[in-house]
């Protein structure tokens, strides 16, 4: 029963492990663990409260991605410089761990120098769409609180851009002064459009645009619903459009949730963008199992 | 000793009250018995703690400008819609209250139907600053949690428009994944300049450039205080440039707290524009006591 090996999503919020067999996922798990709530000596009972029921006799490789891989994370595995491959086993760090039946190694991220950027997490994403379509060339867009942007070519990471979208809306939706007008979970594609169609053609007036839903919602009794879909329509119209350099004239191949990926698709589709969508967490599992091979054949 | 009127600006986090005789300010006080964590029933007991000392015999006005005048507030007074004076006595709203020892007054902000905009608490710093200089005729600009662009013009307020600028700023320095990055209060006026003249040259690129701080901190070490003032560069250049219709050709005359006024006025020289600083507090209450002089001609 114990697992070939084990995968594992470590991201800020969130730790999610697989267990992998010769035909893909035996089992999966997840707690609430992520690197921003464990101190350095916790990372490893936090894994451990989650995969020891998958471990036996023997040594089972561990592969992670993501933030458990920063500075303020478990162990820091140094970031690999762009243009390169998302993914190496030579970059893979071993991490000295107390349960001698593992053997974990953490994936690092990539920084690029000039214009400064880094991600942690989506080169294995990257990396498994390239998995899965290994003659892919051109624009991945990976949306989430930090959305990337990355350009592909011959199997390498050439250049990516962060934008700080998703942060944004959760911020000002959640925290800020606009909260009063956006409670609950509601939507309208209408007012997503009329967002992302002002950021678009004004992105300068962003910080006008930010108050009017408030004095929308005080005056014009702005339902939540519409408030909440503007401002998500703004946010991603600011970004497509300091962004326009990666996607004018491509495919885009758009990797992340479902509904948040559709939400670009949409934006895209209006500027005359076809986007495809490929699903986070198949993508996550095929660049972690790419190491997983590279490690066997290493062994 | 009982004051001829009282002063109140009561904003959102704070509450300050000054007791004014015939020669101006005789005392006043303050607390953080904001807007924002008082229910309906709790406005007079934390006036009262302020004032009481100052109550005697006879029947005080009290005359309030800000958020208690808003629908979450103590009472709520309607908007006054521009173009029109900043203040009038015959918007003033009584209110109603136990101690008959005050008569409470509170002052309505004005609203804009289109762009759909609102303010509380400015119009009474704008009507101070016009009843300090009668002649003026231009823009003002209030920076601050919710920066105020108006134009005024033969003592009315004929359009103004809010950034959401101050707001971004708290929320991005100590709320965001930049905060790690901005601990402490340290200053750079080189890189607010650098940050501003980015975000003035290119305000659609506000969505990268912000995530590139984080990444320069991680990759480059960025140093805190370098990395806030060029989060304020950034933010005050976006600001900037949408407001680009409201400042050019202009002299500005900013009202605010000094260190962010000075701000403003770097900024907006970088771009040829000429600056006026009037201290917030002192408008604020010249701007009551307009109020009050209305309010004692009608008694």
């Amino acid at each position: 029963m114990t697992p070939d090996w084990i995968a594992v999503d470590w991201g800020t919020s969130n730790l999610r492990v697989w267990a992998m067999g010769p035909d893909g996922i035996r089992a999966e798990a997840r707690s609430d663990d992520g690197m921003g709530r464990l101190a350095r000596d916790q990372f490893e009972a936090a894994l451990l409260a989650l995969v020891s029921p998958w471990l036996g006799g023997g040594v089972v490789p561990v592969i992670v991605c993501g933030m458990a891989g920063s500075r303020q994370g478990w162990f820091e595995a140094p970031y690999r410089t762009v243009p390169c491959t998302p993914l190496d086993r030579a970059g893979l760090v071993r991490v000295p761990v107390q349960d001698a039946r593992m053997a974990v190694y953490i994936a690092p991220g990539l920084k690029q120098t000039k214009p400064a950027d880094v991600m942690r997490g989506e080169e294995t994403q990257i990396a498994g769409a390239l998995a899965l379509h290994p003659a892919f060339d051109g624009v991945m867009c990976l949306p989430g609180t930090h959305s990337k942007w990355a350009r592909i070519s011959a199997g390498e990471v050439v250049s990516f851009q962060t934008y700080l979208t998703g942060e944004l809306f959760a911020l000002l939706s959640e925290q800020s002064v606009l909260r009063h007008g956006m409670a609950g979970k509601g939507w309208d594609d209408a007012a997503f459009d009329a967002g992302l169609a002002d950021a678009l053609s004004r992105p300068d007036r962003i910080g006008a645009q930010l108050f009017n839903l408030r004095a929308e919602g005080l005056i014009g009794d702005l339902p939540a619903a519409r408030a909440r879909a503007r401002l998500s329509g703004l946010l991603i119209g600011v970004e497509l459009a300091a962004a326009k350099p990666y996607w004018l004239g491509q495919v885009v191949t758009l990797i992340g949730a479902d509904a948040l990926c559709k939400s670009y698709a949409r934006a895209l589709r209006t500027q005359g963008v076809e986007a495809r969508l490929l699903p986070a967490t198949e993508c996550s599992l095929a660049g972690l199992a790419s190491l997983a091979r590279q490690l066997e054949k290493t062994a």
